[in-house]
């Protein structure tokens, strides 16, 4: 395909909310309209904006402008909708459809040339196989706090959601000491246990607990009592919803309600019950939630995604299709979307970062 | 009793933890070196330091500096120990004994001649219970993050707690609006809304509800819908823990686990259910819990705090006891300690903070 | 006239930029929508835009949505224009005139009852003499970050560059004492020194300057170095731009360029000249600057703001003209803008707050 | 030399306060504890400690117990001072002494086996001439909030920095905007214009000038217009104090005051003066100075320093002298300190965040 042929293209964020988007989409506006002729087109509400008869939206300079240090996405989006397999629940009965055809014609009637993807590896995989199956061709930029994914260094959102736990975590050191507890801090990551291993470490955590490096409850109490007995009469905990006991399930799996929205505690919950019988401390539970998706994105993460948008328009002018933009040290490049959907990337528990963690002094439970 | 015998002064910080309260112990003994001769002595974790064996120690200039603008409080703290209803749990069975006698002979032993007490509602009525079966003069420094004292305008800690809360709802609002979905924030206050109230203010809320406007979720769905029909589909809600629906009890009361502590969600999760059923959108809930009785205190909790404090130091050289330092106006004033106890300061439903919330379009759902 | 009467408002800011602008203008227009009929138009960039051709816009909901967190003015501002002495340069040259007239005459083309202006003690008084000279009814919400407004407890926009000024004075302690340095913050206030005042005691100033109390800067050098004869060898000095030595002119007023604006350094980079010649430190200064008018308005700003712009709209409704929203205790009143202009409401030098600061071992060089 | 001799460690901060120094102090305790036996001393204020009478102190893990998130260094720094070359004033002559025989005696006198230096180009390179003149074994930890050391990615401090001036640029652009005014932020870096380019990029900066890009007021003031034409009647300009025009000299190096320190104003004042004959637009220059070397380390510099200041230790343990820990992409790698001293990381001006900047839209005057 020659890449001249590029008049329209379409953009959409897909998945969970994630500090960052809209400088995503300010700089691949703004770097279109320095290098490239082409109409770009918002497409609402991630996937879903594709089947469903919601209009697309002109992006142009006015559209983007004042929105870098502002959380959310102009465009809206949706969480786990899939063209190739849409949910719908009809009489209280969950159907799914291929509803890929009609995505594709919607975009089609548009004109559009080109599929920007704005997402994690569910939504990349989902641009994948648009091109793939249609021949759509596609450019992704990935979006996750998790920074779970190959491929990549580091993903915009992360910078900011450990900000977030490291100022949870600096805010509940002080009752900690003052009430002499254990606090524990709840935050995201099912598989992978980056952002509790990062702000455990920014925020000085005693234990940090990760879907890695399966725990085991005595372990834990063992070091908050090792503290109390060398007179330090509190502890932060920091664990990932995704942690789980040796041996055992995550906690998450077994406390998710029926519509899969954890309503009865997870991990957190779970940890206040367990280690108050083996600690003479009260034990508190804070689960930070939502509370990581939003916000302004820190500097780092304005910068980075502003990096990654500029270098997608880059890509979409050199007609670089199957590509996400991806970062390898200090360098913007492009990568196979087939390498980085797929795998995740995990926390290697004898990496650099936890063996600094214990060389620091913080337990894993292990 | 002439005020210039007082050689001794122990001070106490009881109860939750609360913004300011370094501010206060820093300000108190400050202007104690400046304005007299007795010797301060800080007795930790709060009335529990005076029925255990935990020792005093001297406040001095070098034992409060730098602590200005830090969490917590450096003397430690407890919740809920009251030295006429001492809690002892023997054999699993719990059993309440009066050791005020032997917290007197600790003050005693230590020649404390005036005890100033940083405290809320409870703290302060032992303090004054303290003055009038032993004579042992006493000064009160009011605490309550949830500003629901009566007798003062204000209270330190509150307006970091509505910070905390406040910036909870800008990083929410995004989230909300981007996912189209109802957002809900579970802040403190079991029987006052005052964290609620100006933290919705602040942060925009669409909806509030709190202890002293019982709601009906229709009402409150409602609200919801209409937004809906002018085109936002989103809404933010804050919810006091104790608010409670239209003839019923807080939902607070119903989800409260054996111990006391609310395991099984409150009136944030309650809410999730109940407007699921009547509301197309997604519902989440976030609780923020402890998040709000940490972190730095802000400036104005910094500089009330302070004053408080120094004023407590006249109080003491001046020989008024069975006061406590109340803001008036512009102007700290002595306060009775007796017209302080027992009355809470609640939200006047029908007052300016209330109609201006509704004026600027905020429900309540009454 | 009857309040009945009136159909259009028209509403404008005025003067420096401030915190909580928006918030003020959010709750005039919704609070309008809920209460009265009339129509709003907003004047663009203070009254500036009485006199030139700028267009008039509609203020309706849609045009203050999200605008809450938001500093500065959706509607601009303008320094120093006064509609009855509008300063022209012709070919060099300074001419002032008065374009009162023009000024009514464009509010009578667009039909406005009421003139709404929100603005400090100049930009009220203007509006009080359109009032008087041409019977337009005024409504007055005061703004100053300076909080040197007569008639009202407090200002909006204080509190968020107090707030600015703490942040400063936390980042640069560490610094003073890593270093062994005297910093020096110099923040606005040209004739009151509240926010050097407050954000001092709020971040834990040594030596406070404001121009209530003219220093000697011997007195000054005296604190520095008796903190050094106690083995703490920095100190922190806040200073108002205004401050002046004891018996002579502001610094300021020496050091203003042609243009009034301070060029060659104020009250920081006199201090920094003549205390190093009295202490052994290195000395560093410091301007805030604009900064202190920027950012996000705090919870607190937000809230009175609101309360505020509300309360004008309820004046409006009840045609009680020729008043201003005050602050007095918990409550908003009106006041007669004749008795809140042309009198300054300065720091007391014997006040409490000065004596509490004194209490605390802050020297004001006097 | 054989690594097991080593029984204690020295260890200094050196050069100009970056926040994160304390992170690595504790990193470096706390990892000695864990993997070594040695006794750490710390040597205060920099070289200064090494060449005058100031006792040495032990760091122990009390000693650096809750300094991680702290601003500033517990052991105090100096900035400028070198053993080989001390300048002392003598009757107001200067005069340059070798003390370093001095300090390598000190250094021997407390049996100190290697010497760490945290600091920046200028003292990494003194250590190196410890080791190579005295066999003094020395291990460096980079530090420069400026970021442009070679041979490392990134150095702590860096982020804070950025974080810090993006927070300025976020507070001024409201007020740009609502007074149609140029604003200018003048931030650190002599040589380099990384806190510049960063932070330019990160606040929505429309112009950036950097040491390494000389500018033409002309072409500045052309964008300024530009956007006029545009309709954006306001505009943010970020400058590196370094920053110099065309074919000319730095402004900083025609500004400084006969002891180093420019009184009068720099590249900030300079440009008010140059544009303001140049636009019609009222322009403003805030200098953000000491501001960005102080503060809480975000979470990002914490984590940095901390991972830097383990691997110092594992780098004594092992043996491995006359390095200093860099990063290298994700990993920490040992690099000779001679490879990087004495060359600069500049802004590469055709390089990745530069052409970003300017697809973005961003002007740098060449």
């Amino acid at each position: 395909m020659a890449y001249a042929r590029v008049e329209t293209v379409g953009i959409l964020t897909a998945g969970g909310d994630c500090p960052g988007l809209n400088a995503v989409l300010r700089a691949f506006v703004r770097t279109s309209a320095r290098t490239a002729t082409w109409k770009i087109l918002g497409i609402p509400d991630g996937y879903e904006g594709l089947v469903n008869d919601a209009p697309f939206r002109t992006l142009d300079g006015d559209a983007v402008r004042g929105i870098l240090p502002r959380g959310g996405t102009i465009l809206g989006t949706s969480n786990r909708c899939n063209p190739f397999a849409v949910r719908h629940t009809v009489d209280g009965e969950l159907t799914v459809t291929d509803e890929s055809e009609k995505a594709v014609a919607k975009l089609r009637a548009h004109d559009v040339d080109v599929l920007v993807v704005v997402g994690g590896d569910g939504s990349l995989g989902v641009g994948l196989q648009l091109q793939r199956q249609y021949s759509i061709p596609v450019v992704g930029i990935p979006k996750t706090i998790d920074n779970d994914l190959s491929s990549t260094d580091i993903t915009f959102g992360f910078d900011t959601a450990v900000a977030t736990a490291t100022d949870a975590l600096d805010k509940l050191h002080s009752t900690a000491e003052s009430h002499h507890r254990v606090m524990i801090l709840e935050v995201m990551g099912r598989n992978a246990g980056w952002i509790a291993l990062e702000s455990g470490l920014a925020g000085g955590a005693d234990i940090i607990v990760i879907p890695e490096i399966p725990f085991r409850v005595e372990r834990i109490a063992e070091a908050i009592l090792e503290r109390g007995r060398r007179g330090i009469h509190f502890s932060m905990l920091v664990a990932a919803e995704g942690a789980r006991p040796v041996g055992g399930e995550p906690i998450l799996a077994q406390r998710v309600g029926p519509d899969g929205y954890p309503r009865l505690g997870g991990i957190g919950a779970w940890l206040v019950e367990q280690l108050s019988q083996h600690v003479g401390y009260e034990v508190r539970a804070t689960v930070l939630g939502h509370l990581q998706r939003g916000g302004s994105p820190s500097p780092f993460d304005r910068v980075l995604a502003s990096r990654l948008g500029a270098h997608a328009a880059l890509l979409v002018g050199a007609g670089d299709f199957g590509k996400m933009v991806g970062v390898r040290g200090l360098e913007i490049v492009p990568v196979p979307i087939e390498h980085a959907v797929g795998v995740q990337k995990l926390v290697p528990p004898c990496g650099e970062r936890v063996m600094t963690a214990r060389h620091l002094g913080i337990a894993f439970g292990d």
